[in-house]
């Protein structure tokens, strides 16, 4: 009992150290005494919002959700192909553009998004210069639709283009398809806004020796299984959105032998895997589309307040509800917290912008922030932030997942399937991560970070959701 | 305050979970209330054990072994080449044998150790069978040596013999240069004692395919940095060890372009990548000969009590110090507590062997399980058990780690040099992983586990130390 006695004395002989839970007045009179001080940023719920069993028409809404949950789960995302964005992606024509997030018309675009559509559209071969390109998209010529209108999702900007190559993968618990371009890499890149020379001759490259070599890989090599992967890499230290340096080692892993076997050309082979090993963000442009994979057989379910869409196209932010999925429930895109690349600051940063948080809404990403401290530290967390985050994410997800773990949080599922009904209850708004765009087009990228989703999109979905 | 108040009532109103320190039987009695209780494996620390600030002569031990941890720290291991055994690893003949551990003669050499001998010879052309390897090996012919008296390192059996390939790593700051095979994979195989047709046929493929394609590789991309490798994989769920998949994932991408450019086969270079692919522990011959290659410029600081050589034989248990590099100590090898593969139980493992504690003598494998939560899962513990792991080494170590660091400890460097002083005084005794061969030779693995280090080798150590 000495030496147990003795331990005590020690423990609070030791500095103390306080967590502080609301009133951030009372952290503050601690530091007053020099004391340390970890703040929780928590806010008592909104007072008022009962919880909604039934729809207006009289739908069990729990009822709707569990099928919904229950799709979402039984999804099995797999790499099918690869194709011409024209010939795989239905509904789109030689004059359709796809853009991330909710609709939007040309003169409501953001900077960036502006910029990519310039860089595609002098890619596509139809104008010769970005200022002609500005002329053609403003002309009317161009049909501006969001990416999510095709069974499709981009990061930041995401222009599809008709002869872009994109990935094809499919559920294959459902049959449904979704379709993702290749990631560019990260910097002066299309998705970001920037359209000079080295970017289109990037796209060239990409679709002249990367998109061939992967495509004989994979039709070599057959399905290739994208839910093991990201669950794989969750344990790997990947939350697949702002970091995918695990997903894109396994999948090389997966690709290179069949790459090997079909492509003859040495030194091509040799550049295409310099080009994925340069670019730990490779994998990104496949979470993304098997997040969508996941959540489409989920759409349609009548009265599920589950959230199945959530993108931003740097102006607005939207979000979807399965129980009604044609309608979009829009809020100004928000301000990111971020780190920037040197020479640039939040001056130069463009609104919240991209479908890259399909990844949040399947599971994900910042939602799985506790599988990614490394994120969190890069952006001046700790470790124990990355797990607050996704700890006060379960609060507003209707599940977790079965297939998708958390090695820090003893292996439990992540949070999955936000429910419009408890982000109102609660008032805890969706953590997201996510790239930072320059706001003016043609430069690119200049930081990454985090932030949460605007409150009102959720308001007005809620409000729709007693009237169903 | 109303709702602070709620929280703290909830709080109080929830289920009681105990954490006992020390004397189990407390724990047991609040068991029997079904009250919830995590045991904390703690023993007072022996009595009487003075802290020994000076050697027998005079020596000051905190001032060598500050030497010590600066050169181990300063090591910058990186692939520089393969090579053929007999041609590359100093003081190896055409009739030499290395083992992993201290040295050993045939007769006292475990089943497992026999198996690889006897499967080596084989492999060698020096007999047909294994029964006639057995009787050449017993003759005298054969010298047998440690891998440690050649800069080399051994997984379990640890046998090298004269024509297999290795890895050469160099230590770039120290021009010192470290030896290892390359990994089999799982299962039946050499180091395990497995000597079937299969296992013989694998090692010739291995040396006729799986090393031309990795010789031209590294020779076209120059040195290839382990350092980094090793920093980035424990960011990623491995602990270089018992789990190796992110460093295996990393070690393809590097190597991947320049085989792709120097391997004109195709099918070759197919069927190498998928060997690789398909074994994750391929990377732990490379996290091995690294750590070896950091810690043998430490080797010769008189009056250093940090050990630098930890290795088993499957026979006996040995250590080296920093301050006498030429003395084993050694004990009786110990008992793995272990997951055993389908069909196997304890009674069928042989004792811990292998040169593969190298790992953690270098501040990584089992010091880094915090890193690596799925290995303690494996095995039937928790993340928090692994994070508990890494925290008691720190107990016993001289040092953390300038460039091996670990997320979920909010990026603090791994513990580092094992101080035979400090275990003396805590009666901690190093954690290791390690995998499980049977103890019969020809038949292989069976299992893999965790165990501690035997504690007769550090007494006698410590002794000695007194005598320097």
């Amino acid at each position: 009992m000495a030496s147990s006695g003795n331990r005590l004395n020690k423990l609070f002989a030791a500095p103390l150290s306080v967590i502080n839970v609301g009133l951030a007045s009372f952290a503050e009179s601690l530091r007053e005494q020099h004391i340390a001080v970890i703040d929780v940023d928590w806010t008592p719920p909104p007072e008022g919002v009962p919880r909604l069993t039934q729809t207006g028409g009289g739908i069990a809404i729990d009822d709707a959700n569990a099928e919904v949950i229950r799709r979402i789960l039984a999804g099995r995302p797999a790499i099918v192909g690869l194709g011409i964005a024209r010939d795989v992606i239905p509904g789109m024509a030689d004059n359709t553009l796809l853009h991330s997030g909710p609709p939007i018309s040309w003169d409501r675009m953001c900077g960036p998004t502006r910029g990519a559509v310039m860089g595609a559209l002098v890619y596509e071969g139809l104008v010769k210069t970005p200022e002609q390109a500005a002329d053609m998209a403003a002309s009317g010529e161009i049909v501006f639709d969001p990416c999510h209108h095709h069974h499709a999702v981009g990061p930041m900007a995401g222009i599809v283009s008709p002869s872009m190559p994109v990935w094809i993968i499919e559920n294959q618990e459902f049959g449904n398809r979704a379709y993702c371009t290749l990631n560019e890499g990260l910097g002066k890149v299309l998705r970001y806004g920037a359209y000079g020379d080295e970017v289109i001759t990037r796209l060239h490259w990409m679709a002249d020796a990367l998109y061939p070599t992967l495509a004989d890989a994979v039709a070599l090599s057959g399905p290739i299984d994208l839910r093991g992967m990201i669950a794989q890499a969750l344990h790997m230290g990947d939350e697949c959105h702002n970091r995918n340096r695990a997903g894109t080692s396994l999948l090389l892993r997966a690709l290179a032998p069949g790459m090997a076997r079909t492509c003859a050309d040495s030194e091509r082979l040799a550049r295409v895997i310099e080009f994925i090993d340069g670019n730990d963000h490779f994998f990104l442009n496949l979470s993304m589309p098997a997040g969508k994979a996941m959540l489409e057989p989920a759409e349609g379910v009548p009265g599920s307040t589950i959230i199945t869409v959530m993108a931003r196209n740097g102006t607005d932010f939207g979000i979807r509800l399965a129980g009604d999925p044609a309608r979009w429930f829009v809020a100004p895109a928000g301000v990111v917290e971020g780190l920037y690349l040197p020479g640039f600051s939040a001056e130069d940063a463009n609104p919240d912008i991209g479908d890259s948080t399909v990844t949040e809404t399947a599971g994900y990403g910042g939602f799985a922030m506790a599988a990614a401290p490394a994120i969190a530290s890069f952006i001046g967390g700790t470790a124990q932030d990355a797990i607050n985050t996704t700890r006060e994410m379960y609060e507003i997800c209707a599940a977790e997942h079965t297939h998708f773990t958390i090695p820090a949080l003893e292996f439990r599922g992540t949070p999955v399937g936000m429910d419009v009904r408890l982000i109102m209850e609660t008032g805890i708004l969706p953590r997201l991560n996510t790239g930072i765009a320059h706001k003016t087009p043609g430069i690119g990228m200049v930081g990454a970070g985090v932030l949460r989703a605007p409150a009102a999109c959720f308001a007005e979905a809620f409000d729709a959701v007693k009237a169903w």
